[in-house]
Parts: structure tokens; C-alpha cells; sequence
């Protein structure tokens, strides 16, 4: 897109003031606001051995060194703290600036998914949940909360969801995509089970920790390679979640992918379909095409979204997810933000924009 | 496609004989077979000690059991012996009966390749290179053969090129998707640079012994995903050659994607180039947009390929990898061989017909 083009899109989209509901915000919780929420033991034992992730952070954290925080530049409070960190500055810099309606916080870290002690990780996933509430959706009423859960102890977190899933501001059930076993193992189904049992949505965002190498040819260069491989293992993931039946037994599983791109997406339905016709006996659980199962149980949302040289192709992607099944998210404050007033492409019918802005995330999580 | 169109579509092909190039045929060697081309010392290594693959096969053999040898059922020779291993039943059931006018043999295993002992490696590959002109293409010249390396070895598999690379039965340098490292990396680029200086494309087919899970949450639980990790992993494959540099130092380097699938291919590319866009400096020796070295160093092949509903998206699919890029295989005789009179969508142009089934492996593999 080129300058001219971008400033009319601003402009427009600024008279306009389209409604935006965020799906994809990182708050930050400092360690110290967490700390209180937190048993006396586990802030022991926070001094003492510190966060743990299971080995996927062995290798180096996983962002550029050059984005801190993976975070816009200028993301960080002028007052000091971590980008997410501040509300009245997530406010003015991002809620109040877009206009945003309404934002779904995804905590990514600290917040105990994939930490290597079991209990540890319970603990510091429900402390985060209250963190959540407390410091920003209680006061900041546009915020939703995810619950957090330890999801590698499928029982331990659907405890966490029955704990937090009466009050109205969470609005769906936290994973990361990198866990230790495919997400559609029997495993993690008390996790899927709880989250039908209270109607709340799954949230996979990419990322985690799963202690296996990114590829099956081992650990990539380059973080451009990472950055793809977020695609790989989503296709890996939303197969894992087919063939292992949990659609069969949960049909009304509602799973969000975020950050993941979608443009993927066709292309492993028609896979899925043709291998599946010829296999199915493998799978008797399956009993509907791959590609109807993706339609029905996934939504995915926009940040980052391919760019197709010839915008049609991107327009029948989305045709064929479905125009009610894309979400908005920006990712804010990460460095990969997606400015609202300039991400969806031009050539969006006005229903169909406001729906990806708003109208399928307020279907989606029942805001009112 | 229903039986009545099926029918109708395999009556007009008989009738109008195209000609046909078959870019994946799967001879088999018997072990009796190639023991006159090994040394004695590998004939004696080969009764203490067998064939030991690298780990892939550690987990079992990867195909169904209900499918030995991942054959076709009709394929078993009736005289004996394994499917892929009688040059006349061969000839009769696949080049005879589709009127193949050429076809390039991918041998599998036993080929060497991914064995653990690299000595044995180089000289059971060696020994197959030699099969097939003496039991294969010399007897059959419609048969052309893949020069196999021990691809763990750099410099032992650019001496097996430099070996065979002067025979003109030897069409390509043959590799599997799944290494112990990505296929950018530095240690393969001897095979390279030895293709490149015979004017060989390479060839990359799916399946191989890496010792790494199949997916960066392990092990899945079905075949059916196996099946589609293919994909996956072709696209972390696709990903290493452009982002460690491979094409900036080959220019001239051709590679063959043989069983992948390719529907994938346009996302994968929309992808690498936004990332690529804002990451550059990551990868200075990326000189240009990702989608562009796709288009100009890939050729897929067409078993299997992907099944849209819609069969102009197929159509699009193709016309972005480029109509000059695609590659008719049958993957005889496995169990999910294509059949070359049904293969091809109905709906192409005589045109672009001909170019998968027989004009663009002409121009690749510079057939008279």
C-alpha cells in the first residue's frame, strides 16, 4: 500500500470511527503486582528459583533482541514499566486512540503456562486471572479477561476455569499452540470439556513451550523461520484436534486461532478431505469431512494476515473460512502491531468489515 | 467426481493417448539384487547388521500395515517378488497400459539413504545408482533413474553426483524432506553445488529419517497425520532453502517437491514475503521477495494433490506456482498411485494439459 493510499484509508476509517473489538491485547503483569496474588510459598519459591519455562525459552528468548518485549517502540510507558504494563497508557496510546470497543487481554508471560513445576505453574496462572481483573478489567470495563490455565495438568486447569468462569469478564479459555503433546490429545480434553460446560471459547495463541524442536529437521536459523513455523504448527494443531475426535465429543467447541494467519487454512481442509475419504477407517470418530469440522469449530483472527499479491486471493480465503468466523486483533503493544484504521483490505464490503471489526467477537464471546 | 464422469474422462484420455512423463515411479530393489554392486565388506555388514535407518523407522514402519510396502494391492508382481521390482510387470501394468513415454524412478528403500552408518550409506546408494541402470533403465529406456546420495555427507554424496552425473540415464539428484537438519543449511550444499555443475535439478521427496518428532508437539497420534505433516515440513523445507541463502549462492539451482502436495505453496509464499518485508536485515543474502525464488527455483508434482470443492481454486493455485512448474507423478505403485487418465482436472486447457503431463519434465529434465 503506498502512502496516498494509507493516509485516505486513515482518513476514512478515522471519520467513520468503525466499532473495533481487539481480540488480540498482551497486558503485562510486573512480577510485583503478581506477587500478592500468590501464596507465601510460591513467592518463595518465585525468589528462589525464579520462572522456569519447560525448555522452549532454553534456546534464548524467542523474540529479537532489538524489539524488547517484542514491543513497539513506542509502546513503553514514558513512566517507566514494560510495555501492557500500564493502563492509563494502554488506554490513551491504544483503547481510547482507536476508538476500541472492546479488547480480549491474552497474557502471554509471566502468567505459569508451560512452567516446568506443575503447581507452580496452577499458581501463578490463577494469580495472573486475578491480576486480570484487578488491575484491568475491573478498572477498565472495555478489557476482557482469558483465564490463564496450567494446561499441561488438564485437571488442574479445568479446576482454574470452574474457579473463574461465573464472573462475566472472562471471556474465554487461554492455551498456547507449542504445548507437550498435540492439543488434541485426550490429555487436555478436561480442558475443552470445562470451557463447553461454561460456553466460553478456546484461545490458542502461537507461542509456548513445548520442549520439542520447531520442525522435524530441528531448530531453524533464522527467527524469519520461526515466524513461519507458527503457520506449520497450527496446521499441525487444528489436525491434531480433528482426527482426534474432539469435535465428536465436544460439538460445541468453539476454538480461536490467534496470530497464526489463516490463508493456510483452505489448503489443509482440502488436504485433510482428500486423505481423509481414503483413510477414514483409521479415524471412525471422524465422521465428517476435515474441512466442515474446520469450518464450524474454528474462528481465526486477522494479526498477522498474509498478503497475497492479488488482494482477490485473499478475499476468497476468507470466503472460504467463512466471513463470520474472522476476528479482529492487533496484537498491541507487540512490534507486528496492526494498526485497525489500515489492516483489512479496502475492498471489504461495509457488512463485512464491520463484521471482522466487531460483529463476529461480539457473536463469538456474547458481549451484550 | 462421479463414476459416469469418471468414466467419460478415462474414455476421451485412452482415446487421445497423451503423452505422458511420469516424474515418480518407485522402483524396488531386492537385496539379493544389489548385493553384486556392493563391496564384500558391505555384503558381510549387511548380514550382521541389516539396514539400520536413522531413527525414523524407530517407531515403526511409517506405512499401513494393511498396505505392505505401500502398494497398491494389484501391484504384487503374480510371478513374486516385491511391488516396484519386476521390470516387466512393470512395463506391463504402468508404461505399457498409460502409453508412459518417460518415467524418472525414485527409488526408496533400500537406497542408503538415512542410515546411520555413513560409510554403508554412501555404498548402499552407490550400489542402488548402479541397480537401476543394469536392472532398469538400460533394459527399459523408458526408465530413467535418480542418482541417490548419502545426503548426510556432504562431500560423500557430491562424490556419488560427480560419479554417475556423466551418464545420461541419471536425470536427477534425489534427497528425502526429513534430514537431520533443514536442507539449507550449509551441510547440504555440496549436493548443491554438484547438481548445479551437472545441470541436474534436485529432487525432494517427502518421507526420511531426521530423528526429529514429527511436529513441534511430537508425535501425532495417525497416520492421516503423518500424511499431512508432509506438507508441514515441506513448507519449513521450502522456508530454510530461501532463508539461508541457497538460490543467491546456486542460481541456477532447480528443485523438484515430489509428493508434497502444493496447494500450500501460495499461502507459505504470502507469507514469507510480509515477514521477509519487515525482517529483512535478519537475512541480507535474501535479496528478493520469497515469492519470487519460489516461483523460480520450485517445481512441484501432482501426487497427491490437493481436492478443492471449488476446482477453480485449484486453478488459481496453479496458475501462482506457475503452469510451467508442475509435474505429472503417479507414485506407481504405491497405494495412492494417480491414474493419468483421471489425474488432471477436467477443466484445463489442451494447453496446460500437456505441459504437466509431458512438456515441462521435458524442458526440467531436458529430455530430447
Amino acid at each position: 500500500m503506498n502512502i496516498e493510499v494509507r493516509q485516505s484509508a486513515r482518513e476514512r476509517a478515522q471519520r467513520v470511527k468503525p466499532a473495533v473489538i481487539d481480540c488480540d491485547i498482551h497486558p503485562k503483569a510486573p512480577l510485583d503486582e503478581l506477587r500478592p496474588f500468590l501464596a507465601k510459598r510460591w513467592c518463595d519459591y518465585l525468589d528462589t528459583y525464579g520462572v522456569r519455562s519447560r525448555h522452549g525459552f532454553a534456546k534464548g528468548y524467542p523474540y529479537p533482541k532489538g524489539t524488547p518485549q517484542a514491543a513497539r517502540r513506542d509502546a513503553w510507558p514514558p513512566g517507566g514499566g514494560l510495555p501492557g504494563s500500564n493502563l492509563d497508557f494502554m488506554r490513551a496510546q491504544h483503547l481510547d486512540h482507536y476508538g476500541i470497543e472492546l479488547g480480549v487481554m491474552n497474557p502471554l508471560s509471566p502468567s505459569g503456562q508451560g512452567e516446568q513445576n506443575p503447581e507452580f505453574s496452577a499458581a501463578l496462572a490463577s494469580a495472573m486471572n486475578e491480576w486480570q481483573i484487578a488491575h484491568m478489567s475491573r478498572p477498565e470495563p472495555r478489557l476482557k479477561a482469558s483465564i490463564i490455565v496450567p494446561y499441561e495438568d488438564g485437571e488442574a486447569a479445568r479446576a482454574e476455569i470452574h474457579r473463574r468462569a461465573g464472573e462475566r469478564d472472562y471471556v474465554q479459555v487461554f492455551l498456547l499452540s507449542r504445548t507437550a503433546e498435540a492439543l488434541g490429545r485426550r490429555r487436555y480434553w478436561p480442558i475443552y470439556e470445562a470451557a463447553v460446560e461454561h460456553g466460553l471459547p478456546v484461545g490458542i495463541h502461537v507461542f509456548g513451550y513445548s520442549g520439542w524442536a520447531m520442525t522435524n529437521t530441528g531448530w531453524p536459523s533464522f527467527y524469519i523461520e520461526e515466524m513461519t513455523e507458527h503457520a506449520t504448527s497450527s496446521q499441525a494443531l487444528v489436525t491434531s484436534f480433528i482426527m482426534e475426535g474432539v469435535f465428536a465429543r465436544y460439538p460445541d467447541l468453539k476454538i480461536v486461532l490467534l496470530e497464526s494467519g489463516f490463508a493456510w487454512l483452505p489448503a489443509l481442509g482440502w488436504r485433510l478431505d482428500r486423505i481423509w475419504k481414503r483413510l477414514k477407517d483409521e479415524v471412525p470418530h471422524v465422521d465428517r469431512a476435515p474441512s466442515e469440522l474446520i469450518r464450524e469449530h474454528f474462528w481465526v483472527s486477522t494479526q498477522p494476515m498474509e498478503e497475497p499479491e492479488d488482494p482477490d486471493h485473499l478475499m476468497e480465503v476468507m470466503e472460504w473460512i467463512g466471513w463470520d468466523r474472522i476476528l479482529f486483533a492487533s496484537d498491541y503493544p507487540h512490534w507486528d502491531f496492526d494498526d485497525p484504521f489500515l489492516a483489512l483490505p479496502p475492498s471489504l464490503s461495509a457488512e463485512r468489515r464491520d463484521a471482522i471489526f466487531a460483529g463476529n467477537a461480539r457473536a463469538l464471546y456474547r458481549f451484550a
